[in-house]
Parts: C-alpha cells; structure tokens; sequence
C-alpha cells in the first residue's frame, strides 16, 4: 500500500479498495521503477584479503567441508544485506577447502566461476575430468555439469566464486541434484579439455551440450604470457589499459552465458580515464596494487583483494605497479537484451 | 544476520564477527539460494475484468491521464504485494485512456507490450508511426523508442501492458526520456510497418536499429485468421491446442528480446495434458471461456480476463468454448542462458 | 598446356615435362585466375515473352510433359551455350504445363524457385501441401523437398523456374530421387504454410528441417499490396526504387539459401542511378515496361520479359510505366562468404 | 547444340530454331544437370613430393620470383587439365620461395592458405604483422588481406598453396590489388595475434573486419601437442581416427569462410572405416606413412605427399606408422549451404 503523508481521503480509499484485488496505482511509484538513470541499491566495496583471510580460516576449524556441504563466506553488498548479492545480479564467496577435504559432487542449474586466489594444486572436476589449479587460474563449472573439488596438498587452498544465483532466481529456474557418490567417477585425463577445445581447434561435428565453454580451465599462465606479449603492441586503451574477455571456442561468445569474466593488465603508473557501464562489475586482483576511485570513494587494493564497482558509478583506476585483475559481470547477458551500456568521459 | 534458535555460540559470535565485513556463511542458506527444483514465491491469481473495470474507470476519474503519466492499475502476484510484479521477473498492468486524452511521448529501456482489451481505434505511436489498435491486436513498443498514445474516439480504451520492468531492474540498467513535446511528431503514414516487415519481406540490406520487431503491430485480426486456417490441420498439440509464437521478421526469434509473446487456440472442450515449464506466464483471454487448473488451485475465466501461472506449477486448461488466449512470459530469455525447462506429464 | 607463341624453349620443354605429373606453371595464367575487377563471361540478354511464347507452345506438342520429366526451354547465357547457365552460377528456365498435365513427382538437393507468368490455377505440392498459384506469384520448392506440379485449368501454365544447378555441381553435392507415384499424397490443406508460417508467427518450438523458408508461396497479390502501401512513404531509393528482399520467416534471412530473391517496384518514370554488384541478376517483369541500360547496351523490355543483368556490369533502369519485376541472384551467398561488393556512382 | 544420333527431325529443327534464341530443351540434359548422386569429374590423384620436388626446383632457376609474381606448380586434378582445379571447387599448388626472395604484397577477394611442407624460418606477412613459419605450420592469408611473402633464411621454403579461386570465380567476384611497394611495412610485433586472438579470449568489444579468423597462424607445433595430449582419451573416431577442425576465434566456426581446414592423426596400424562426404577433399602428409584406397584405387603416401579425394568416392585409410595429415575442402560452405552430407559404411 503507497504510504504517502500527503495522499488524498479519496486516492487512500480507492487505494485501500483496490488493494485485496492485488491492484495498486502506477502513478505513485512509476518514477521508482522507470529511472533516467540507473539507481542501483549497490555501493562500493572492497573486501582486503589480509583482514578476510583469518575469519576464512576460522570457518574452516568452526565446519567441516561435508557439513557445509561448500565452505563459503559470502561477500554481501553493505546495501543489500543478507540478501547473497554482490551487485544486484551477481553472486560472489570466498571458498576454502582445506588439505584432505572434499566438496562432495553435485550439478544445478546456477552457473559458476572459481578464481584461484590461494594455493595450488586443488582441483575442479567437471564431468569426470579433473582440473589442478593454479592461483590466478579461472575455472567453469557450467550450468547442470556435475562438479566435485578436493583438495589433495598439504595446504589450504581458497578461491572466489561467483555465481548467476540472483539472476537464475529472477527467472524461477533453480534446480539442483546431488550425485549418488561424494566424488563423479573420472573418465577423462586431465588436460583433455584444454587439448580438445583450447588449442584453436575443435572436434569434427562438434556439438556442445550446454551454453558454456567446453573449456573449462584457463590457465594463469597462458592468459598472463599473452598480456606480456600483448604489452609490445603498446596498444593501451585509455579506459581499460588492456583488457580482454575469457570466450568460449564454441562460439566466440562469453565462456559463460550468464556470467561474462575478463582480465585486465593495469601498467604500473597506469590512469585509466573516467568511465562507467550498466554492467556492475566484481575485481579480484590477481597482482599488483592501485586504487580505483568510484563515484567519489577511493578503494585501495593489492594482491588477492576483491572489490565491486556497481552499475552506472563513474570510476577510475590508478595502478601503482604493473597490476592484472580478473573481472566478472552480466555484461554479455545486458547485450544479448539490447540493455547494456557504457559512457566514456 | 542468521536467525536461527539452535545456533551454537561460536556460531553465533563468529557470524556477528563477519557481518560488519559484510561477509555471510553460505551453509546457513545453501539450500535457500539453490534449490531442487525453482520454488517461486508467486501464486496463481485471476483477475476477472468484469470485476474489475469499474475500479479502472474510477480511476479514470481520480486522475488525470496527464498527471498519472501513464493511468495504469498494476496487476500484483498476491506473494510480493508493493512490487510491481505479477511474476517474479515481469510487470503488468491495465491501462485506461479515456476519449480525447494522450498518454504523453516518452522512451525508456523497458519494452512494453499491450494487449487491446477494450474499444478500438485509439492509436499507439511508435518513433514518429501510428498504429490504430483493435481489441486483440498485440502491440509492441521497443526499447528505447519514442511512443505516445492517444484516444480520439468517443470511447474509453483500455489495454493490458507488460513489461520487463524487474528484469531491467535486476541489470540496474534503467534509463528514460520525456520527449520535448507531449506528441511525437508523425513520420510515416500508418501501417507502413506492416507493409515494409510484416509482408514476409524486408527491405533489402535493411539493418535493424534495435532488438525489438520493427513490425509494431500485429492485428487480431490477422493472427485469428491465421489460427483459423489452421484448425482445419486438426493439429492440436496435446499439451497446449494451437499456440504459436509472435516473432521478429528480421532473425525469427522472439518479437522482442526479453518478453516472449503466443498466441493460443483452445478448441471448445478440448482439456489439455498437464503441463510445466520455468517460464511464469500472463494470459489474457480475448475470446472464449473456460478453466485453468494449477497446482490444485481452479480459475475460472472468460473473455477480458486475465490470469497467471506461476513458475514450475503444473497446470492445464479447459476450453468451455472456443478460446483465444495471448500469453506472455520470459521464456525467451531463459533460452537464451539455457535455463529455460519444461516438463510434459 | 600453355599455348603462347613467344614461349622460351626452355619453359616448354619444362612445362611438358610437369604436365604428365598433373602440374602446371601458375605464372602463365595468374592474371586470368585471380583478376583485377570480376570478369564475368557472361552478357545481358533479354528474352522477349511474345517472341518466345510460339516456341515454348510447340514444346507442347513436340513432347510430353510425361517423356520430358519437366518440359522447359532453359534459357542460356549467349556466351555460355550448352553449359544450362544463365549467370556463371545460375540456371533458369520456362516451363510449360499444359492442362490436364502433371509434372512427377520428385526431389532434389538443387533448390528451385518459380514465378509464375501465364495462366493461374496450376498448383505446386510441397512435401504433400498444395499451392494454387497465381501470376506474379513466387513459389519454394526448397532442397531434398518432394514435389510435383499439376494443372487442373483449362489453360496452358508457364513460369520461370530458377535454380542453383551450377552451384550445386561446382560443389559435386547432386542427388536426387523420384517418388514412387507421380502424385505426393495431399497431408495438409492448401494454404496451411502460409496460417502455420506466413503471418509473423511460428508454432512454438518450431525446428525447420531444411534451410528454406518452411513458407512456400509467396502470393503476388500480398507482396504487391506491400509495396503499393509503401509508395506513400515516398522513400525511393536513387539505385533501387522500391526494393524488398523476400525472407525466411524462420530467421529473417533469405528465403532460400542459395538463390536470393527480390521485387523491385520501379514508378512511372523512374531512372535509377547507375549500379552495380557482383551478383549477376535474372530479372522477370511482372508488370509494366521500361528499359535497361548494360554497360553501354540498351534492353526493352515488357510484361513477362526475362533478362539478365551479368555480374559487375554497371546499369541502370528506366521505367516508362509503373513496373514491378522480380529478381533473384546469388547475392546471399556471397554475402556469406564475405564475397559480395557494390557500387553506387 | 544437342547432339545425338536419334533424335527426330521434328526435334532437331526445333532445336535449330530455339537456339538462336539462347534457348535449349531441359530434356536432353535433365540427367546431366540433377544426378541420382553427386557425379564428380575428378579423379584420384597423388603427388609423391619426391618426385615433384626437383621440378619444383627447376622452376626456381628457369623463373624469378619476381617474374612469377608468386613461383607456383599448380596441381590440377588429372580429369580437369587446363582448369587449375584439384577438386571441382578448390585449387591448390606448390610454391617455392628461394632464399632471399619475397612474393610482393597484393591483396584479393580469393582466400588462401598454406601448409608448409619444406623449410622453416620463411615469413608471411598480413596486414603488416609477419609470422615465422615452421614445417606443419597452417597460415591464412584471409580475403582482402595485404599479405607478403620473404625467406631470410638460407634454404628454399615449400608450401601447399589452397585457394578458393573456383568458388570466386563461379560468383563472378574477383578483386585484386597489388601493394604500391614489394613489402607491407610493419606494424605489429612477430606473434600479437597468437597472443590477441588465439590465447582464449578476444578484445573485449572486438569487431572482426572480416569473415576469416584473426588468427593467422596455427603453429604445428601446438596442434601436434593436442592431438597427443588427446590420444590419451583412446578416443578413436572408426571412420577418422582422430580428426580436428580448425576454427575461428571469432565465432567457432572455420578458420576460413570458404575453406575448411583441418588435422588428422591416425596412429600406426589404424584403419579406417569405409566412408565418404561430398566435400572433395585435399590431404597433405605432415608426418608418417601409409595408403588411402579411394573407390578401388590405391594410393601410397609418405611425409610430404599431396593427395586428393574427390567428392562422394568411397575411402578409408590405413597408417603405417604414426601419421598426421592437414585437409583442406570446401565441407563449411556447403554446410551453410545445406548441400552436404556423408554416408558411413
């Protein structure tokens, strides 16, 4: 019902009236739900990995991995709390999995990101195969495919996630299945993905059974060597320095369909234009520091932070040393909907 | 915060610890943000126009067409009351124009559909072209496009109008313009875009500026001819009768990209095969009457009425008499992320 | 071998010892293998309707519809006699169909188009749907579908059949197959493809098994009103007049994948600016007269008429009276190889 | 004309009169043009490197590069002499670059690629950035590219030529242009496109100027790791072995719009099931040794060796040893096209 001090006896009874017939007036909220401009909720945030990590260590001695079922401390925007969001459509939490410890295998329909922040030598399987993880290393575990962790070194490992949850909420689509066994049996060698689908090249005829990227590890390494050899170019682009989007071989497209991630090399000195899109956007810096101004507040990072730049907030960045970020969004969803938008100053 | 009476005090200090980071434990609501199967908040509802169009026309008196902006009654889904939403991702409402008013240019991200309820021959003005609408006939203005309406007969007009107004809010990508002038000033002479896209032909080379149809309007008249000639293929799905989708004449998909829009057929005393699918859909009835079954739940309907089946309910209808229903849901999109899932019983 | 009467001796004695091992000096014929600007072999041609008519009646007499298979006079590029070309890449022919007179069934991986010019009432069957065809009217029969033709009227029938037969041989993907009847059984009523595909909507989930437009005929009285509904917005253009690309409502391409189709409406007085493109083009006049001008040779032409305008070839039309032509080219596959060019002086 | 010893009187005159005015009966040739199966003229073929290598050799005393324009053997399908055709479609030849020598900068409508047979350390340049080619290496010259060619180093260089000119030249759309100097200058580092393009990721926002990959070279060296990182899997296709396609970053689909291109290995002692495709095919040996029998002919391949298969003959292969082999056809296009199709015995 439309609380308004100043509301007419007539409109407030025909409000009242109408209101059990699930009926309200447009006129009194049009202005909220059709804006000039973007108004998102969402603030900026940055979540210092220095001052996180303890409290990650903490849950792993206050829980176990199976009880979880996955060890997340959820990174919640300050204006949306308990809500699971870190902008308004995106999802994101800082995982540990502990030495000998397992996140037993599963599959729904939410699609998810892992980026390795700590710790090496954990792995992802996905449909049987196995991934050994580096840190910086991005990771698919697409829509619907059984996934399963572990965690076989002598040392912690965590990683961020993020996930499509609000969006997949949105649309009343969540669904999700345990496997029968804690560990998906695997039936590839490792590094089977990454000859079959990452080497420019793909199987005759072949037909990809979901909408994410048959590959699903993009090795550190590899995308780091080609920044490094894309630096010679001296190619920086005054907004984003140099800037590229993870795809998927399929089609070219986003690796992921709902999700659209992309790493970002900052040169040391580096001072990126004011610039602002629809697409809220979470950093995880992978190396180096800086600062990035947003919309009059200035964050600073360095290695294994996270912060998030909301939708439509002007921002900057300035990298204090030769800086790599990885970079997740709903851009590409915002773009096959005819919605997504930038503005360059 | 968890709220929860059997939380253990170490619990229970450690999460008020992570809440001033802003950080939150996945495992208190895992099973809350991924579920099963999708558990939507919504409930099926009916709102039966008889019911109510006086409230509508009172309205029409409580308020100016020029002070409403746009005189709608929002159609709320009874679980999320004060949210302008009928399902979880959409928006609809029934708007009122009464003879001699205008609803005054204006564009938006949003992309709006209309669904001709009541009385004919006012016009909807899409980028500088009026279409003058039938009761029926399904009417599309796009993202972004300037349009205005107007009712020059001597009889109210009213229409239902969806929109994906949750969905542009969930992308906080929100903007909106008030044209300089109450009128857009008329380019093309009406019914040009049914001649230049809606013939099976496009002007050659032609490059559509946006994602939305360029064909505007699809008149009752022609869809109901259509469904006709077709009823003689005695071809009737099982689950559904005849249903057809509008589409876009340049690329075949959805006539627009983020509300799909059919077109139904239920044979007088055809019942169909229960049925569910992720997609929550809005039905308007035009002709015919009859009664839909969801989820144990009966709503009775007949011509002007409107109702909505939530997400994942299994449903079916019965056609007392012949029945033409338009539905719209965003069953597009779903397929586009590859969420989308029906389930045939 | 390479005939050239300055040829050193020590060449050709090389190039007759390469010859025997399949080999041959590129050097002696680069310039003629990959040239400056196209250098079609072919040239404008008209082939006057009145002039041709007799001959196609005498056809009549001379053979069977039964002994010829399909009894057509192939219309043949004056500089490629006996290759069944009319441009490089395209075949055309008149086919005549007397009353009382069936043309077998069949099907084909050749793709064919028909535009009807004389008599009304003879049908096409497409994979078992009957078209009943008028003048003007452009018909499908699409790859590998079963077809057959028949004229129950009392009057001859003749039409321009244009298909992709040089394209389909450069390939080597010929096949072909008769149906075990001369007639294909009637599954669907006459008229289904144009409710089911023809009036901006498709039944939902609809998968088109072919790459042609599932809508099979194209009636002439609709595209015809299309473009007289369009006159009024007066937007000629200098190269084209009125120039509408017939489309695959499927995914809004052409309606066929390898023969481009289009209808020009060209008004009374009318002269386009010189053009050209590389798709060498088969012009059919449906109504009206006027003239083509050809890289310097003047074409007459009138109702019924048929010329080609050859690749690269820099023309331009004058229309005396109204005229409305119909056109097809290869125009859609160049532009899929990324081959296709124009240009407008 | 038709000729032919039975044919009446009546026809022959008929025929003498139709002819004048470019027209023939369909009749005589019906069988001809629509063929119950693809009817290839083509022949098998084999060219056995070491006996083509020294007349290749020969060429590079008796011709300079510069005269040639591009020192090339054309390898002509034995049934098509004169034609510079090795399948109906595609062309392909051996060129020679001398040390020392380049092939001057132009640029055509005609794609190109080339598979380096003999040689490492030549260069090709596109658009100003060269790529240092190693034996097995597969390079793009796409269409409309500035490309170049030079060899620093103090060998002769040897590559398998393929082009499209066939395809080109039956749509009439060939366009060429040589560069105002011998070299494109240089404008991007050795390696920037592996690292822009072929790392995984795309620019973000990234607009391909053309239809071709922007991947230019696919080194050897990384396909052969892939294939045998997937010989692991023990995934042996029975008709194939293990048979990739090269793809486009851009949009997964082939490297070249109108070429397809791809690798083979096929371990020792492997042989293949009997199969066939309607893509004329044109094998060149990397590595290995062994005999592909094609419709009853033998043919006995070693490194180094080109050999073709013409379309819809029946084949298989069998390994002698451990062999990898590069295929170029035309199996994309007809695929866009809807015209191919294979049988598997």
């Amino acid at each position: 019902m439309v609380e308004r001090a100043d509301l007419s006896p007539d409109r407030r009874a025909f409000y009242e009236r109408i209101s059990p017939l699930h009926m309200a007036p447009l006129w009194e909220t049009f202005h909220d739900l059709i804006t000039k401009e973007p108004a998102t909720p969402c603030v900026p945030c940055l979540w210092n990995y220095d001052q996180v990590r303890p409290h990650l260590l903490e849950a792993g001695s206050l829980i176990t991995a199976k009880e979880a079922i996955r060890r997340v401390l959820v990174l919640e925007n300050p204006a949306l709390p308990g809500q699971s969001r870190i902008t308004s459509s995106l999802y994101a939490g800082l995982q540990l999995v502990l030495p000998g410890e397992i996140a037993p295998a599963h599959r729904h329909s939410q699609s998810a990101l892992r980026l390795i922040i700590e710790g090496a030598g954990a792995y992802t399987s996905v449909e049987g195969e196995r991934a050994y993880m580096e840190k910086g290393d991005f990771i698919i575990t697409g829509a619907w495919s059984w996934h399963d962790h572990g965690n076989d070194t002598g040392d912690p490992v965590v990683w961020l996630d993020g996930l499509d949850i609000p969006i997949v909420r949105l649309f009343d689509a969540s669904f999700a299945e345990n496997y029968r066994e804690d560990i998906y049996p695997q039936s590839k060698p490792p590094g089977d993905n990454a000859a079959r689908f990452g080497s420019n090249m793909l199987p005759v005829g072949y037909e990809s059974p979901g909408r994410h990227s048959p590959l699903f590890r993009y090795p550190y390494a590899r995308s780091r060597e080609a920044l490094e050899a894309m630096r010679d170019g001296q190619d920086w682009d005054p907004y984003h320095g140099l800037k590229m989007e993870f795809t998927n071989p399929v089609d070219g497209g986003p690796a992921m369909p709902t999700i659209s991630t992309f790493i970002q090399l900052l040169p040391k000195g580096f001072t990126s234009r004011p610039y602002r899109a629809t697409d809220g956007t979470v950093y995880t810096v992978i190396e180096g520091s800086g600062t990035t101004e947003i919309a009059g507040q200035t964050l600073s990072w360095t290695a294994n932070d996270v912060f998030v730049v909301p939708s439509w907030l002007p921002h900057h960045h300035r990298a204090e040393d030769d800086s790599v970020l990885f970079l997740f969004s709903d851009r590409g969803i915002q773009q096959k909907l005819g919605l997504w938008r930038e503005r360059k100053d």
